[in-house]
């Protein structure tokens, strides 16, 4: 776990982002830029909501407008482990991947190395302090453990968002996005040996913004939140026939708090977790052992992974208070 | 479904049921006999928490103490259909199956067909009229199925005790023993076209008998009472895992009350089920389609399947005062 100390406001922790930006991914990103308990060092993209090359540019052009040009973007993985990218999900997240919202155009590129490289990079740099927020697939960060496989002792956390443990999946069934488009590069990131958080929907489908709080970030002093108060209203939309009314799961968000501490878990057992890789209807789930369920979720012999199930109070008011604090 | 005038307790319903008996088979066989909705015409036994010939002997000696030693008892599959018999359950339910209670032998023995073979004459003799109720591995509904393909329109309802919906499985994380002792077979039977009732862990698990309900088992003027009290100490201790306490899930015994419309489910969508056949770890899952979650459960369009999540009442007291109406 964290020692206390690097993980207060004065010296903020290292972290890198992986991500495929994505209305969610743009308001985790703007959380990790707003709040004071983290120090993004560097950002990879990977294709999922959108491709990996979009994600770059979407994140470029946020990192401008909101005052952080400098940030290092480096684009990741374009297709999945063992396949082909599918094109994302424009019925999500819109045709540009931030709900058809046109930001200003950085003159920013991305930085000369994949993803991955990023990463082992900066897992050098800072090592033992840096902090892994991985919001997409996670093509990125299995290569990167290829790449050096000790990047696990080198990185002191690391906080996946994705998978699904009793609830529902979101892509099928069972199975959640960021995991069913790349279950093979999942297996791989769950089964190394680090400290490492998974934050599923289990408990990201219960922080949910509703349109009082998309009509707070419209009325707000600060652009940048008058922009994602934009983006919402595509995501919306979507959200309308999942929980039957306009609103949004803040997963990314989610994640990226829990992974400041600027959230804290409720209940989040250490549980053991495999990836179904199969070609059968269980492709991509986090097939989770929940029989703890009944006494109250005891951590597991052999077990790595600490699932948030749920937190200790509500996100919104979190969420939207350090998006608002003048920060930019 | 069914049609009211044939459910009333002046002309009850034929019904054929399959089990592998089993503690709380025991349990399901002897409220079958003792409620007044139900005319049990046929018992087949499959390998399950026990062998299919064990089962049926302990069938057939539960029905000899019960005052039903007539109802022909079928020996069903040994093994499942695409592997071996792996010697059943003892940890759960004992080395006879009954949780050690030594019964009175009785002198019927099983009829000369299988199990299957039973079932389908059955449903050809009550055609239109037979109900299935299942509740141990679907090897014999499979090889009915295959043996009289016209089965579900000869059937009048099915209802099967197995799977897990949102519910952690009890053999793997994901997958209920029923399930997981014959995927193969349980994925023909759910392919199939009947009017289908699926009794899955989540609301078995939430269908508990408590240690006070076993001592009025044990203080009852009924032998048949007392004895499925003493069986119930050894399938209490095996609970004391799960729930933290002596108590015991009521499967089979709430499956039978659901066919007989003993208790009516509160919550129950009709929605899309397949079954995990695969080698991974989803082996033997029933994948639920539970993404209506949010929305209360709409039924799903292409779905067949019943799935109870929840039923209206509390489930002890309908078992108990059922099993002690003195009608054995």
């Amino acid at each position: 776990m964290a020692e206390p100390e690097t993980m207060n406001q004065l010296n903020p922790a290292p972290f890198y982002l992986d991500c495929d930006t994505g209305i969610d991914d743009a308001l985790a990103l703007a959380y990790l830029i707003a709040t004071p308990r983290a120090n993004l060092v560097g950002i990879g993209t990977v294709s999922g909501n959108v491709s990996a090359a979009a994600g770059a540019r979407n994140t470029l052009d946020l990192l401008k407008f909101a005052g952080h040009p400098d940030i290092p973007v480096a684009i990741g993985a374009h297709d999945p482990q063992n396949g082909v990218f599918r094109g994302g999900a424009p019925h999500v997240h819109g045709d540009n991947g931030i709900g058809g919202v046109d930001l200003i155009r950085s003159q920013h590129q991305p930085v000369q190395g994949s993803a991955p490289e990023l990463l082992v990079q900066l897992a050098r740099e800072y090592a033992g302090e840096l902090r892994i927020v991985a919001i997409g697939p996670l093509t990125n960060i299995a290569e990167a453990l290829r790449m050096e496989p000790k990047l696990p002792e080198l990185i002191a956390e690391i906080t996946v968002m994705g998978g699904a443990a009793l609830a529902p999946g979101n892509i099928t069934p069972v199975a959640e996005a960021n995991f069913a488009n790349d279950p093979e590069a999942a297996a791989d990131v769950m089964a190394a040996d680090w400290n490492m958080t998974l934050v599923p929907l289990d408990v990201t489908m219960t922080s949910v913004l509703e349109e009082s709080h998309r009509q707070e970030l419209l009325a707000s002093p600060h652009p940048v939140s008058r922009a994602l108060g934009e983006m919402l209203g595509h995501y919306f939309g979507f959200y309308v026939e999942i929980f039957g009314r306009p609103c949004a799961a803040m997963h990314d968000p989610l994640a990226a708090a829990i992974a400041v501490r600027g959230v804290e878990p409720a209940l989040a057992p250490t549980i053991r977790v495999e990836v179904d890789t199969t070609s059968g209807p269980g492709r991509g789930q986090t097939v989770c052992d929940m029989r703890g369920l009944y006494v109250g979720y005891p951590d597991q012999r052999g077990a790595r992974c600490r699932v948030v199930l749920s937190i200790a109070e509500e996100f919104p008011p979190h969420l939207l208070s350090t998006l608002q604090a003048d920060r930019f």
